[in-house]
């Protein structure tokens, strides 16, 4: 089943709304087994939005809308769809006295006729009752296209999905869908598709693709059966197969992301990390305590944005940065076990170097040292990230992050 | 001018990437004069990119791509766009040079010839130069309709389209846009749009919107006449009328942001700052360091994400965090006064509370103080931020920001 999943609302195409509900029913139409191929939005306009079906009815098997189901006179989804099906909408009587009711109970709006309008459906839908605000949504058939209807804030949108829509969609179709997604950090997403590439243009069923974000690489592998287990068992030999051929680049399947992993094992084991950040300016401890739980773990740390700091905050001898100078392998090593040490915590990660765009005479932009620290022992990797201050600083994290978990699953720390 | 915001890409279609590009476009897009009446998403797959083409260039005037600009296979957005209005993709020689300098530069993913293929652009087309990363966008005019190509990543489209769309969009319509944007820190954008509901509705040249992001309100001013000089006066009354409505809580017209306007004034008066952090994490460090530039005001800073940290690093007497409990107005003074003394800066920003989802007993959750200490004085917020783990540490940083660019601007302090 083929969808295309259509918002109407003025306020998206201002950019004043993000579009995060076509995101979140994506997710939950493909574990359904739906392909979801388009994602549109139109404006509080008729002839438009008219079109638009026109277009959405043409290519889909089922269009899913979201928004304009309210009382207001732009709100006008129903009527436009209605009409392109050549339904017509008709009063359903329970929703007309849960909506007088709901008026009744919740005392700040007043009942106006136009809130009437709401409980107007189409003749012979299947009626979604709203138990999260006021209009109801539904879903009806007509000339071979399966028409869903939702409103549009995320709060009712995506339990009425769960609760109506879902089971709805899952009356009409027999498949399930089982994805698997592989998480890599260290190795580039054109790099990893040139490996890949045969199985990737060949393969259906499972499908492997990947995805670059932040300065990692996600493959999903995904499968389509009649029950969850034979998905999964479809995906199983295709998991492995990028786990050999990636080794400890992969740093995990099905979690969230570097620091979420780290997190997670350092809470199990009861170990506690602190950081002391340069070039980074926070980020370390932005991203990890990002996570909630982090204050099982993360004590803290120091921001040691110029050199007398970091004496002060580390005890750094001012003679060691004066040598070797802050942008230096050495600087990392005793950074990392000075806020070890000066937060009293299992580890320590350190990040010095440029970032940019200025660099400082000596070391090309994106020259990075990244420093973990144990109570015996401390990594550095030497790091030469390019240019753009935003992607060093988060790349140079994310080696820091690597790090760690590469000494939490006792794998080489120093290489990637 | 009318637009569709075509964005390719299977990741959002599978919901793994929400589509913050059409958003944030759009009111870049609306700035220039330009209306967008429709977003649209397909996967990377050339049939239905093709037929999204052609639904596009059969209602918009403009096209604006996002995303498929990269080296990898499913990166189709130039080969079926440059079909689709007949013209060649021609190797770009500079940006071919470029991308091998880069990945020599950036020595950790290898030159493959398939990065070369972002060098390939259509025939006769304005190049976009990626400054913010590999893939270069471009702008052509075919058929009566213009295409600007952009990448997908939010860190290179939105700068590019900033740097290289903005202009060319600008020289393509005979009359001069102009805009003001007035930020706005301290009342939400509900209560702002009462005050002006009647001049917003009424209004047409020059008109009046509001948009609410990361916690502030964004008025933007926008004229058309057919000089700038013009336009710019039409803006005037509005900008007066709104700073003199909203008072303190202006802080800037056309300025970046609340840091931004800090990093600026503290750069100009030789003064230097300092940040001791425990709800947020890191993050006032990481949204101040993350200018460019900032190294001349920030020499650093303490997460204390534990009390003991709290004692070590910023000398807080423990007997205090035993009274007053962490989370009070006194330990985010002694915060702020202590990472001002440890760190040796002028001025010491501090920020204490309960970012959830899990509370301490004693506050809800959200509550938050955060402080400011000169060498004589301190101040403190008192805060109730509600829930949400990202947007209460994201509030507390801006609440920061916003004491400190009233103490830059000579205003009250701890009222907002």
């Amino acid at each position: 089943m083929n969808c295309e999943i259509l918002a109407v609302g003025t306020e998206l195409l201002l950019g004043n709304t993000v579009n995060t509900d076509a995101a979140d029913l994506s997710v939950l139409l493909s574990g359904l087994g739906v392909n979801v191929f388009w994602h549109s939005v139109v404006g509080d306009n008729p002839a438009r939005l008219r079109d638009a079906v026109a277009v959405a009815r043409r290519r889909a098997d089922l269009i899913v809308t979201t928004g304009g189901l309210g009382p207001t006179y732009d709100d006008l989804t129903k009527t436009v769809l209605a009409e392109a099906f050549g339904l017509k909408l008709v009063l359903h009587q329970d929703e007309a006295d849960f909506l007088r009711d709901w008026f009744a109970r919740n005392g700040t709006s007043p009942y106006t006729d136009n809130n009437l309008q709401q409980a107007y459906l189409p003749e012979g839908c299947t009626v979604f009752h709203n138990d999260w605000g006021t209009a109801p949504g539904c879903a009806f058939e007509a000339g071979g296209v399966h028409v869903i209807m939702l409103p549009g804030p995320p709060r009712e949108c995506l339990p009425m999905f769960k609760a109506c829509a879902a089971p709805y969609i899952k009356a009409l179709s027999g498949e399930v869908i089982f994805s698997r997604q592989i998480r890599v950090f260290g190795m580039g997403e054109s790099a990893i598709e040139a490996l890949f590439r045969a199985e990737m243009e060949h393969m259906a069923n499972p499908s492997l693709a990947t995805y670059a974000k932040f300065g990692e690489v996600m493959l999903r592998a995904t499968a389509k059966a009649p029950t969850e287990a034979e998905a999964e068992e479809l995906c199983r030999p295709v998991v492995e197969k990028v786990k050999a051929a990636l080794g400890h680049r992969v740093y995990g399947v099905d979690v969230d992301s570097l620091e979420a992993l780290c997190l997670e094992s350092m809470t199990d084991r009861g170990l506690t990390l602190s950081a002391a950040e340069s070039l980074t300016g926070g980020l370390i401890g932005e991203r990890f305590t990002a996570l909630p739980g982090a204050s099982a773990v993360f004590k803290g740390g120091a921001v040691t944005y110029c050199d007398e700091v970091k004496a002060a905050l580390l005890c750094i001898d001012p003679a060691l940065i004066a040598e070797k100078g802050a942008v230096s392998r050495e600087v990392a090593e005793a950074m990392a076990g000075g806020v070890r040490r000066a937060v009293g915590a299992d580890l320590g990660l350190s990040a010095t170097g440029l970032a940019g765009p200025d660099g400082d005479g000596v070391h090309p932009v994106g020259t990075v040292y990244v420093g973990l620290a144990d109570k015996d022992r401390v990594w550095v990797r030497e790091l030469h990230l390019g240019t753009g201050r935003a992607r060093v600083r988060q790349a140079a994290a994310s080696h820091a992050f690597d790090m760690l978990r590469r000494y939490l699953q006792g794998l080489p720390i120093e290489t990637w």
